[in-house]
């Protein structure tokens, strides 16, 4: 095993679905037999935005365990861990909020978007920070990959500053994290909308039974000039066509090219498309029943995860203080 | 002993002059003899705008814990403690600030005269944030009484706010906390300036020598109109006299009427305020040499002092967890 650690997070605010597989998670499953994988359930993130919604929050975090799992994410080999429990983490963000401007909050390119989205000026002090609560996420225990599609290079950029200002400040006890922009596709929802989603109810979600899954396809949009069979389609504005070309490239040039000629019924797809999509999703659910009938497995997991993340923490908080000068009292930590 | 809980605090950032006693110290030493008293030793919120000095910090951490003893704070009566070692602040703080928005703070009075006097519109998160992490110094120690200048009315107020959004969206398990505004002086420097300060040069410190004092009083300014003896002085207007009316307020007035009458010189004048300054310092003196000479009992009580705030905070957290649903493994702290 390489020794170059990979962070990977997910906000506790919904259960995943096959945007969040396409995107990151088969990724995941890859970089796991490479490196030492970290995947953060990002609960204090998720209370940037819903912090009226703490019993979501709770709900969720299991799910999205059993998602990972699942998915293919292994615990003998990745670390999955809960960011609440990492108190480090909060102190961490405490200390580099201290020469973070405001100003370069603000003018992130990544909290412009999120804010301007979510509207309205009454942004939340919390949701500002999030930029430095994730540099506090990264060094804690020092990943040095972020795996992250093109539109979050900006928060590694603020991630990687907040390295160089500290270590120059005080001591280098910080380690520079990259970025590893994948071929990390956006995955189209259902009803045509360009990104998969939870909120806008056009996703597949990874525990969806076949007929969930028939029934989402059923339903999802097509080429609205197609009439007929027989009526010449357009595959590349189509969702269908999408989900053939990323769950089965292999075939999908040919559904493509008959779809061109009317050759093949938007029904006759999608039925292909639901066989490809339950492939994927048949040997996932196996793995979750598995996993759904053992709570008290995951809960251990999840803790196990946990204690090693808190572990890798509190070195790192003593390299900080000390670096800081904050260490006044040798080998007493407050307890 | 009142139930109630007092919380003070000072930022670690220079040791205490005459200014600090007048203006809260003084208070505090009477305050411990009727209420749970808290004081906290702030090298968070000084590294706000002392990040750069963390050597500073470190540096004035046991002077000012020696200040307070040698003023008359009590170890047996007081707990205090170190503000970087509650790792439970960092955490609240952190919560706190998903729901108070970047107006309320960018608005907030305090903020905005001491981000003009700091002058440059490169703000610092963490600086801009500081009175939710004042909410947190209050409310994880559940204290009550929070003794403030006029001019901090406005973080108790946010402090307060936080306090009724946490128990009115989770549970009801923080405390509202109320300022005690108190007759707190702000004591006048020894150049004439509005206020005593040690960054402006014109301050008493508490641990001043006789000498150190007498040289200090020597060079105060006094009434500029007074050049002879015999000139009728302007009390009101003069720093010496202020310390006179501060220090022995029973005796003030007959000083100002033989300034007023010019009866007194400013020499002899500053001799009477030597004496009464050097009455109140001798006793802090004495103290101060028995726990300058005792550094292991200092350590002994500040390390003693964190470990109760901290058991107190972890208290606090496992309530506050609770109420917001993040308790997801019962007994498990990630340990």
């Amino acid at each position: 095993m390489n020794q170059e650690r990979v962070l990977t997070a997910d906000r506790v605010t919904g259960k995943l679905h096959l945007g969040h597989y396409a995107g990151t998670l088969k990724n995941r499953v890859e970089l796991q037999h490479r490196y030492d994988t970290f995947i953060m359930l990002a609960d204090v993130q998720a209370l940037t935005t819903h912090f009226h919604q703490p019993g979501l929050i709770r709900t969720h975090l299991r799910e999205i365990a059993l998602d990972y799992l699942a998915a293919g994410i292994d615990p003998e080999r990745a670390t999955i861990f809960v960011q609440s429990m990492i108190p480090e983490i909060a102190e961490l963000t405490q200390f580099y909020s201290m020469f973070v401007t405001v100003n370069s909050l603000r003018h992130n390119p990544t909290i412009k978007s999120e804010a301007q989205s979510g509207g309205g000026d009454e942004m939340y002090y919390g949701f500002l920070g999030y930029p430095v609560s994730q540099a506090a996420d990264i060094t804690f225990c020092k990943a040095t990959i972020i795996p992250v599609g093109e539109d979050q290079l900006p928060l590694i950029e603020l991630a990687r500053k907040v390295v160089r200002r500290f270590n120059e400040l005080y001591r280098p006890v910080l380690t520079l994290p990259r970025a590893l922009v994948g071929d990390t596709p956006r995955l189209v929802g259902t009803d045509g909308s360009a990104k998969m989603s939870k909120s806008l109810g056009n996703a597949i979600h990874l525990d969806s039974s076949r007929e969930e899954l028939e029934l989402k396809m059923r339903k999802a949009v097509t080429d609205p000039s197609r009439v007929r069979k027989g009526d010449p389609g357009h595959p590349e504005i189509c969702p269908v066509y999408a989900y053939h070309r990323c769950f089965r490239p292999e075939g999908a040039e040919e559904i493509g090219e008959e779809c061109r000629k009317g050759a093949i019924g938007c029904a006759e797809c999608k039925r292909r498309a639901v066989e490809t999509i339950s492939e994927l999703l048949e040997p996932m659910a196996e793995r979750r029943s598995y996993y759904a009938a053992r709570p008290r497995e995951v809960d251990d997991l999840l803790m196990s995860g946990t204690s090693q993340a808190r572990a890798i923490a509190r070195e790192t908080m003593l390299e900080v203080r000390e670096a800081m000068g904050l260490d006044y009292f040798a080998g007493f930590s407050g307890e």
